[in-house]
């Protein structure tokens, strides 16, 4: 029923989660009525943001530069790291200004069941920038679910006896809620009710 | 908080309607995600489409060659022109698959109060193919609406008295609607249409 090429640019806005016929179809006829202008910088941001984006040398934060904005920024705490899951999950805080450490960029969470073991998830980045760096608290702030407290009890284990304060943010944060979602109050009495591990 | 080329992207997914800020960034943060082969075929796909896509010389309808499948089709009934506001509806009652004739797109619906008058969508095609094709029915298949009606009144008067006829798809109630959630116009309809059982 479509030609060709719409059919391809609907099956293609089907790559977004939660981008199921009916949306991709209306994506795609409102891509068909763009002006040249719309439709190039829609092309361009695209192709710049991947050719652009890499990650953070120290963090693993997105950034276009070497080092993202807040490992570069001399004003943030740098005795303080909290440890995130995502990239998305420090624009979340950051929107919220609650905390001004600095972050780890985990790559998910160990999902054992699914063969995401401690070694694929950046933890040896975090083990070398702890010997590195000079921590006096790393704050775990991955999502509170079952892979999220499997993955902060580990981080604990490896930390043990490097004298570094290990937290893990406060309980307050509804079980599985998204970090991207959780509100300034609810984030920020989870930073100051954040428990001590060892 | 974001780097430039990602709040671009963001900016670029705003264009589409429905998309907000939240789900802006959502698809932004997807689009960093997506593997190479992904983006590729998501930029290919948009830049094909814009590139490709015509309209039909015949109906308007979207088509990557001259004349669309429905207008080159042989088998259809060209002798019914069913007229619509635009390429999606085709899409959608071809799906449904309960009409065999031919059809003609507007460029939208007159709307005077914003300055769309009668010239502005296509009209002068209609009468073209009008004095050209052999049509016995034109039925106006334009969204119930006061624009629709206006429209749907307008071709009326301007096909008066070619001996062709004109008809106007039924409103009333639809399929499986609850009579407590119908609205005054369409009730009206409903009831001004009423047809006789025996």
């Amino acid at each position: 029923m479509y030609p060709k090429s719409v059919s391809n640019l609907i099956e293609a806005f089907k790559y977004f989660s939660g981008v199921g016929d009916k949306t991709a179809e209306r994506m795609a006829f409102q891509v068909l009525a763009f002006d040249e202008i719309q439709t190039n910088f829609l092309v361009d941001s695209i192709k710049n943001a991947k050719l652009k984006i890499k990650r953070c040398l120290k963090c693993g934060n997105y950034s276009e530069e070497d080092y993202c904005y807040v490992c570069a920024d001399k004003t943030r705490n740098k005795k303080i790291l909290c440890v995130v899951e995502d990239p998305k999950t420090i624009i979340a805080m950051e929107k919220l200004g609650v905390f001004q450490g600095t972050y780890h960029v985990l790559n998910g969470l160990i999902k054992a069941l699914e063969g995401i073991n401690p070694e694929d998830i950046r933890l040896d980045k975090l083990i070398e920038r702890i010997n590195k760096e000079q921590f006096e608290e790393i704050i775990i702030a991955v999502k509170p679910c079952l892979e999220g407290e499997m993955t902060a009890l580990y981080i604990n284990s490896i930390l043990k006896g490097t004298g570094i304060t290990i937290t893990r943010l406060a309980s307050g944060i509804p079980m599985g809620a998204d970090m991207e979602y959780v509100d300034a109050i609810t984030l920020s009495n989870a930073f100051d009710n954040r428990k001590k591990l060892s």
